[in-house]
């Protein structure tokens, strides 16, 4: 089936990167679409159309305009003139009067080239001719990322109180904050499902060890935070701190498990702990040893973690050091003139994540002895892969995980975060345009930091987030040491903020639904509205988006802003949140609207014959009430909704083995359902509440079941 | 007059700016409106009330929700985290149900606190409490800015060609570079008025010096270009070259015209040059003294000038660079961990433009020995005082001059360029919001470097943002060293360039004007639709600008976009041009519309009764026939317009000296016309194209004056 849509071409001796699930045989005939010109594939791309694709990237859902590199970088600028983020992800599709996907499965350094060069030329640069290109045809978008994302295999599924809001900072330093924010948010009854655990949580920054000092009684307190509901989520860097005695690395040199020089001898460089190791993770026996010290904290009560620096980010090699301080050392008689204190200044200033480290590093695989940078995109994907594969054998119940680095194949064993962004509402605009991207590459199970993690925020900006977070899968309010304190208790307007908050909760149950269809289905959660409708202007618009089967979203993403022009490219049902409870609803026509959305107030638009779920409020996920759901229906002819549930923890969820599907009919006031319960669905009353706007008219109807 | 307006209070010892040309008797009643406490005033803002103004900032037209610290700053980032850019301009307006103006005259820090810490609160934090803090009150936010533009004095009018397109780069290094570039521009028939040498044309950085080598016959250069109706314009860098030898070096040393230590020695820093001296601008003599300096050039025929690291820039000083060297040698032996590690690096990391440099200078003037870091917004302000106040000597017609830094009062002698800027789309949004802040703030000539000057630019966002440029009074094209090359003829898409450049020439007779009337009345060329209509919409519309009178831009800023949603608080005529020399005419009803703009046309709106001036499209400004206009009017009842012509040269331009204005008035088909017309006036042919919006009719008829 797949074979009929999708070519294999193999050129040179490729390292098995495992992103792919379906083995298709290659194909021998001329390749088609692109040239093939001195080692670079080339595309005349027709005038206007637009390029999707590349998952984590800068600039806009169309990528068309600039060049960007596949090479997991870590950066937090994130601005318009950087190439490579914290991902790697080399799918993309050309949006042509017949549209095409590429995927280079290649896990080195690759430029695309898409319209910077020449306006109308996409061209791809793999820095080595070993790799499978995938050509992927369809009908439209849609169908050639269906098809990409049945070759790459089903994504990640985390527990459903990972739906829930969480808070984060680096670091909660003690058991003690730790509380106090819990405290925080019982108190003024703002709901909460994890608490995050940044880098100063481990003893002298060591993996899997709790400072006794800071955490004297961890074990109770990860028991006790449970009891109300709560997770806590430990870090877990790649880097193995060089320390005499400590288990891991002395395990880690006794049995060659560290990424190596080239003469054998293990890679040093250093990042948080000091010196530090890099776990071999492209060695298969390196991932088994590393994944089961995982353990340690699942056994303490963990059920969570994330998986941080395994670009990886390297601060400085000793090597590096020694010549920036012998440049000084040389010159330090010299009379130092403006070209000579340059050179010195940028040996110190761009010391951190030099590429050059990664020349220096290799890979004990079975697939031979590999220099790291030629499949430097591996790395955090393996790191995570080692963690889930554990995981597997530890755990019954599904775990949260998620990783910084990452590339395609490492979406089936967790979701990402977007990296360190910054408190920007340019950031916030760049969260709402990569969505999309990302799940077209197979990431479901993503967000940003909200609020933004350098630099300080604002009030209005985290507000605004929050509103546009209570749709992201992942939600998370995270910032660095030294900015501004960004929990919700911390503002005078905490009561709008935890109005969004209580609304991420009401929303849950539907967002989690789309989130188990788009995953089971190989389809997209956040979808451009190019995807779906193929007008002129919906084809440019990049600040709102459809979520799931039946909705659109159009966040505020200005400052000072108390509304927006939104784009209706057909009738929509606005739904307007004014408290948790409440809301109005009404009738958008077709066409731009100027939409009012202040501050406190949460706006949701409903596709034709489509539905909105909605559940009661509760202060974690483990406290929702399922048996009780309220459905506002759009309905212009037939209403057709499809709902699952489950328990929330069973692995690799199916229908009728543990997942329940629930199909809505709604025909003007004529309510039909068809349910397919599973026996561990809860769901027994339905209000639906269902606008006719043929009749202009809204009539409620409950249903028990 | 004023004073009826205008309260004036006084704390401490103010150093004299010389920012205001209205010397306002002190008020000696409490403060009003704002309290005072701490040393701080604070205010109370109404909810929802925007805060306009700080001439040269990051963030929108309204600056509520961020803060923002007066102190000139040589920064390209311009992100939102930033605090502080090239300029300081301590003016803002509480947009209130009782509107009001603040101008605090203070030559050192300022921190402008607009709704951060509390949303709710203005706070005005100046690191000393010697300064002169104006009131300004006004029926509306217009008012307020025109009785501020009043006490502040008439802004600097340059000569007219300085309307022109201007192509610069960090740098035509050589004579034949330069010849190479008019020679491009000639043959594509690109108009052109202006090339600029940036720093590489002087001998080994030396101001006022120019390269033998590279420029063998200079004088014969200018004369060749100034032929063609293109002027050469030289950078000058604020730091003097330490070389003995050097005329300019060794008089400064002989007559203590540098900055000094707190000892009274010089004090010395490393910029371009490598080690530099720092002219004493504060001081009177040094200002003649270096004024002078630019005679030199002038009598090789230039005409015009840019003032470049005015803040100052700093490199480095011997000092930092010693102590930096010294981190190195000191643990040289030692085992460094992260903390040292970082210490080190951030020595070198930091090195550029570290505050404390400021507080090691000294300034010698008639107003006592003072530390540069409590006058630091007066050291560009001064270079570029000292360069006017020498032309108006040397010079008997208008010379271009602009500015990097700048403080309030510099706008009375020169414009300024919004700095080293970045070739991002958001970059050329900021350009747009910035606008009518710096207007505000009496800088009307002025313009942001047109496709960014760091970064690689694409051809897209150059050609978006030459569409904008079209409407600002300095439009120039500059870009940094190891960019991607961004004249015009270096892409596919020339001709589309060449379009809006050409266009620029249509509309300057009429953005001169405008730019006239603007100075001439002390009001703004460029107003936020905030500034003119009470509307809710309108006042959060940061993307569209009121240019003059009578017209309404609303430039494109993202990429791959071929339209926008364009708000209209009023009835509007849209004018499409789609070559030079044709356009159409659509009547725009008010409301939001989504108006096409693909990247090869131009639209403008006009307001109703009022009208757009055009002339024929010309090489440069010198080429311009300006015996006739053709008039596009949008009446709706009457259409009054004015229009001031003169020979673009002439200095303090006034009515009946020079100067011609031209009232116009048309109600329906009837079109009359009054002249006061100088005798240099060419006018002597009007075409007017009248669209009569009631009754849906366009008329065209002829004048002969």
């Amino acid at each position: 089936m797949l074979e009929t849509k999708v070519k294999r071409y193999q050129y040179g001796n490729p390292f098995q990167t495992d992103a792919v699930v379906i083995k298709l045989p290659i194909y021998h005939e001329p390749l088609q679409k692109l040239s093939h010109e001195n080692g670079n594939f080339i595309y005349k791309l027709e005038k206007g159309a637009a390029v999707y694709g590349l998952g984590e990237s800068v600039r806009g859902i169309n990528k068309r305009g600039w060049f960007y590199t596949s090479f997991c970088t870590d950066d937090d600028m994130h601005t318009e003139n950087k190439h490579a983020l914290y991902g790697s992800h080399n799918f993309l599709i050309c949006n042509e009067s017949q549209p095409f996907g590429i995927f280079i499965d290649y896990p080195g350094k690759v430029h695309f080239d898409i319209g910077y060069t020449d306006l109308d030329t996409l061209m791809i640069e793999p820095e080595m001719m070993n790799l499978d290109l995938y050509l992927i045809e369809g009908q439209n978008v849609l169908e050639i990322i269906q098809t990409f994302r049945t070759l790459i295999g089903q994504s990640y599924i985390p527990p459903k109180w990972a739906f829930g809001y969480q808070q984060s900072r680096w670091s909660y330093e003690t058991a003690d904050e730790i509380r106090e924010v819990a405290y925080h948010f019982k108190k003024h009854e703002i709901p909460l499902d994890s608490i995050y655990l940044d880098i100063d949580y481990m003893q002298n920054l060591k993996d899997f060890t709790v400072d006794p000092h800071k955490f004297p009684d961890f074990e109770n307190l990860v028991a006790e935070l449970k009891e109300e509901g709560i997770h806590l989520i430990p870090i877990i860097d790649a880097g193995v701190k060089a320390e005499a005695g400590y288990e891991i690395y002395e395990e880690g040199i006794k049995n060659g498990y560290f990424i190596k020089n080239e003469d054998g001898t293990p890679f040093e460089a250093a990042v948080w702990p000091g010196k530090v190791h890099f776990p071999d993770f492209l060695n298969k026996e390196t991932r088994t040893w590393f994944g089961m010290k995982y353990k340690t904290l699942i056994d303490k009560g963990i059920e969570g973690f994330w998986n941080d620096m395994n670009e990886p980010s390297i601060f400085y090699t000793p090597n590096a050091m020694k010549q920036a301080m012998d440049s000084v050392l040389e010159n330090k008689e010299k009379n130092i003139d403006l070209g000579l204190f340059f050179g010195i200044k940028d040996q110190f200033s761009n010391i951190l994540n030099k590429p050059e480290y990664f020349k220096e590093m290799y890979h004990d695989t079975d697939q031979g002895f590999v220099c790291h940078h030629e499949v430097h995109n591996l790395y955090g994907y393996n790191m995570t892969r080692a963690a889930a594969e554990a995981f597997d054998v530890i755990k019954e119940e599904r775990m949260l995980l998620f990783s910084r680095a990452s590339s395609t194949g490492m979406h089936r064993f967790s979701g990402i975060w977007t990296g360190d962004n910054r408190s920007w509402w340019s950031h916030l605009l760049l969260n709402i345009k990569m969505m999309p991207s990302l799940n077209m590459c197979g990431y479901l199970y993503s967000g940003a930091d909200i609020g933004g993690f350098s630099d300080n925020t604002t009030e209005d900006l985290l507000t605004r987030w929050l509103q546009f977070g209570i749709f992201t899968p992942l939600m998370r309010n995270h910032t660095a040491k030294y900015t501004r304190a960004q929990e919700p208790y911390r503002f005078k307007s905490m009561a709008v903020m935890r109005h969004f908050i209580c609304l991420r909760y009401v929303l849950v149950n539907h967002l989690y639904s789309e989130y188990m269809k788009a995953c089971l289905s190989n389809t997209l959660y956040f979808k451009a509205l190019a995807f779906e409708y193929s007008d002129d202007i919906s084809k440019e618009i990049e600040d709102q988006l459809l979520l799931g089967d039946g909705l659109m979203i159009a966040p505020i993403y200005e400052q000072n802003k108390t509304g927006r022009v939104v784009y209706f490219p057909e009738e929509m049902l606005c739904v307007r949140f004014t408290t948790e409870k409440t809301y109005q609803l009404e009738l958008m026509k077709q066409g731009h609207h100027y939409v009012s959305m202040p501050i406190d107030q949460l706006v949701i638009f409903i596709r034709p014959n489509h539905l909105l779920i909605l559940n009661d409020e509760a202060q974690n996920v483990s406290q929702l009430d399922n048996h009780q759901i309220e459905i506002i229906a759009h309905v212009q002819t037939t209403c057709e909704g499809r709902y699952y549930e489950d328990n929330g923890l069973v692995k690799n969820p199916k229908l009728e083995d543990g997942l329940s599907q629930i199909n809505i009919n709604i025909e003007n006031n004529e309510v039909g359902t068809q349910w397919q319960k599973s026996k561990n669905s809860q769901l027994n009353h339905v209000t639906y509440t269902v606008y006719d706007a043929k009749q202009n008219e809204i009539f409620i109807h409950t249903e028990n079941l």
